[in-house]
């Protein structure tokens, strides 16, 4: 058997994590990269990544329809959107290929919460030609909705259910230290939030609509609050700077109601230093039913990686899985890949 | 669309319990009980576990093959087996009546690890009948298993593993008493040991397997121990005793060894009144590698509750998916089932 041929599109942080995770795999080849970064087109994309392996070379494309043409792939790895409308006709491109595609933009975790119509559209397009989307990254697709649900599946009931995670953003960059409002004044926060300028965690609504869809109760209401997060202390990581009486970061927090009572709590405080003022970090699932469920992961899990993992690891699932728009509820769980990857693919199906 | 049809084969405590969990959920009914101790045949089994519930009567059975060929259902719960070779027949029958069919046997969570033979033609048998048959609890099933490998799914790599269930035996009754050893002596423990009649833990090697199948590692090795835990202080629960210097319960341990050294490491100990000498009980992974993964639950996931939940929460999973044997690595994560039952059957498929 060939090896499993994969595109990768948009060659920022998760989409280079993903080629040096690939790479480290067996049974599986990178056919294709595009971006439309000037300092990329036309070079070798190991040498972007500096990784000295044996794998043929792959020049960075700019232009995605020469290289959907030109190039054979299983799943194409979309890396450049966080929501559905911006990701959409760029699935299409990639399904109408009959190429399979996993996609990191958040919204496309779960796309009937906030965009339902359009969900429907890429379904119908994945079944046209036979093949398989998925949104999947760490958050939304893991730790805020397939681990709470995959929790409640040895409870006899579930009454409330709270996720809680609490990161530290200071291994990141310096796009997320803008996206986040780390370093600026209660003023400029206030600010931004009028000009609709400030984002915070994109996937709540995703998130509760995972989980209230898996476990088959109907939502009345989703509501999601921003608040910043003000430092005592001056607080300094690599790419972001807060002084005292400026933010560190934001605390999202949103809930899922039924019959007008909160039934799902979720609370996201990103900052950077979190440690300075006691802050311990770690992602916490509480279900309350029968039984009780009380977990925790300290510290949380790593965003970039688990996002860049998840991607990867769930190549073979979505190659297996039956045509259509999926969601990480649809499919087996994902797991690390330690051996070839072609051993992982189902023969006789699909 | 007509409910969900389930019938249960063994009522003790796991399918007793199985029985009320599922007259508390929407969309499924009870048409066949069927259970060989002389006080239940003949009585309607909502007597026996005394549920006054708008339910049809049935009546305890003790004959298979006649409740198999007057009944309609969609799967059989069965509840009578720790072991493959046990249920095997069981199975069979079940199939046979094109029933899907989920197994309480430890072995079954993962057959192919101790009986492959009997698994292969299990799923012959299953595939010639055009319906599923899957092992599944709370461990094997979930904790030791299931929940490890979801976790690894966030990671790049993974270079070790350690699972560590730390339970209490307090809230178990006679049997698990006895099996455990709870109350004996050392001598009798060493006794019964060599009389090969002390089980521990069953599902070690069910659990390293369907790890190691699911990340595509090649063990060269399994092998597991079982240590007494003698209390210093004299313990009591409500159906156990153990005086000081007797046995409070087993330690099982096990491992799995890839080039000769452990990847996975299993850590069980069972014991009356843990608290009573400061042990914390709770459910432990520990995963070494890209991203390091500490996972705690504490305390530790119910076990009777767990197992019972798992069994009926995967109906749905099971009536949908593709006829064969599977396991839990092979079907969607489990999650509660709080809305009709039927609403979860995909109506297109098999």
């Amino acid at each position: 058997m060939e090896k499993i041929k994969v595109i990768i599109w948009g060659f920022g942080a998760m989409g280079k994590g993903m080629a040096k995770m690939l790479l480290l795999k067996k049974g599986v080849e990178i056919t294709g990269v595009c971006d439309l970064n000037p300092e990329y087109i036309g070079k070798n994309f190991l040498d972007i990544i500096s990784m000295d392996v044996d794998h043929p070379t792959v020049y960075v494309q700019s232009d995605i329809d020469f290289l959907l043409n030109q190039t054979k792939a299983d799943v194409v790895l979309l890396c450049t959107d966080s929501f559905v409308k911006g990701a959409f006709d760029k699935i299409k491109k990639i399904v109408s290929h009959k190429m399979n595609c996993i996609s990191t933009a958040e919204e496309m975790a779960y796309p009937h919460a906030n965009e339902p119509v359009l969900a429907k559209q890429i379904d119908h397009l994945a079944k046209a030609f036979g093949v398989t989307v998925l949104g999947t990254g760490i958050n939304p697709g893991f730790i805020m909705d397939l681990l709470v649900v995959a929790l409640t599946g040895t409870m006899v009931d579930v009454e409330h259910i709270e996720a809680k995670r609490v990161n530290s953003l200071s291994p990141f960059g310096p796009t997320v230290m803008h996206e986040q409002g780390v370093g600026i004044s209660l003023n400029d926060y206030h600010k931004r939030i009028m000009d609709n300028e400030l984002a915070g965690h994109v996937g709540f609504k995703e998130s509760i609509q995972m989980i209230s869809d898996a476990l088959g109760v109907k939502l009345d209401d989703f509501q999601q609050q921003m608040e910043p997060i003000v430092t005592n202390v001056d607080r300094k990581s690599t790419y972001g700077e807060a002084n005292a009486g400026s933010l560190a970061g934001i605390n999202m927090t949103g809930q899922g109601l039924v019959n007008g009572s909160v039934f799902i709590d979720m609370i996201h405080p990103q900052q950077i230093e979190p440690e300075m003022e006691g802050t311990q970090t770690g992602d916490y699932i509480n279900l309350k039913g029968i039984p009780n469920i009380n977990m925790a992961i300290t510290p949380e899990i790593d965003g970039g990686i688990g996002t860049i993992a998840m991607c990867v690891n769930m190549i073979p699932h979505v190659i297996n899985a039956r045509p259509g728009l999926k969601t990480m509820i649809d499919l087996p769980v994902p797991r690390a890949i330690l051996g070839d990857m072609r051993d992982l693919i189902e023969q006789d199906d699909k």
